[in-house]
């Protein structure tokens, strides 16, 4: 039977534009799977805004059956008014998360840096490389929310390697 | 045919504790539906929090049939993480409204009062009262953040009332 890996949906959430990129791995090679944006600029309302984000996750979770899912933390420096829509975007698309039941794990931004490229106070330009090339390809063009949440996605996926690793030489 | 009214949902969204209160209204008279809350004090886990407040949402609307929802908007004044973590607790709550189909109203605080006491600046302890008078009961020793609900609640079909009212007379 073919090892069919395990599917991790990473999050970058924004009120605005919130990224997404699935990402598969089989036998410590990772592949994507999907990445891209959901977004609700246009829009006012605020019920229709978290709703869109909601059904924009609920939707991706559906056709690729990610099996667990990875934000990271943030840390919101500019006010709490933004921080609030933030959270609200944040909230909506965690708990799209937590009732298809995947499980949610969190990362410092500095953790996701260090594990891709070696130092958590990494550019973003560098990080960006590196999630192409962790995914073997060169210049995507990935809008920068889908590229952090791809991030995300294989911080998840090389410390669920590393905690196994672990648990097997202990 | 017997008219059934409209209800709606008031929500007082936390990261620890969301108030609900339904609210029907028949011919100008409000009655009560359901009011209570959504605990989740004891859970650490991010995706689970939000979740089980989405999950308690959603199965309120689910039993009550709840024709639209209202929410306080929320001053934050305190710091940037207390926003973020009430943010992602009203994106949850607002996003199961949003994906059910209601319509989801949002509040000014003052506005609540306003509405419910006849001044934007009235205490808790006024707002609380008027909320239980409002429904024909005395001291029924709700929790603040239901009967924080039911105020918004109660202030929408206030709010809806007037609009028909204007409506009908221009």
């Amino acid at each position: 039977m073919a090892d069919r890996g395990i599917v991790v949906l990473g999050i970058d959430p924004g009120s605005r534009v919130t990224g997404y990129g699935l990402v598969r791995e089989v036998s410590g090679q990772a592949t994507l799977v999907a990445t891209g944006t959901v977004r609700t600029g246009s829009v006012k309302d605020l019920g229709v805004r978290l709703g869109k984000i909601y059904s924009g996750i609920a939707a991706l979770i559906e056709e690729h059956g990610p099996h667990e899912a990875a934000v990271e933390n943030v840390f919101v420096s500019k006010n709490t008014m933004s921080a609030l829509k933030l959270g609200q975007a944040r909230g909506s698309a965690i708990a799209a998360c937590a009732v298809a039941g995947l499980p949610v794990a969190a990362y410092e931004p500095t953790v996701v840096k260090k594990n891709l490229v070696g130092t958590g106070r990494a550019a973003k330009s560098q990080v960006a490389y590196m999630v192409a090339n962790s995914l073997g390809m060169k210049n995507p063009g990935w809008p920068e929310d889908a590229s952090d949440a791809l991030a995300v996605a294989l911080c998840h996926l090389n410390q669920r390697r590393m905690n196994r690793l672990i648990g097997e030489a202990s």
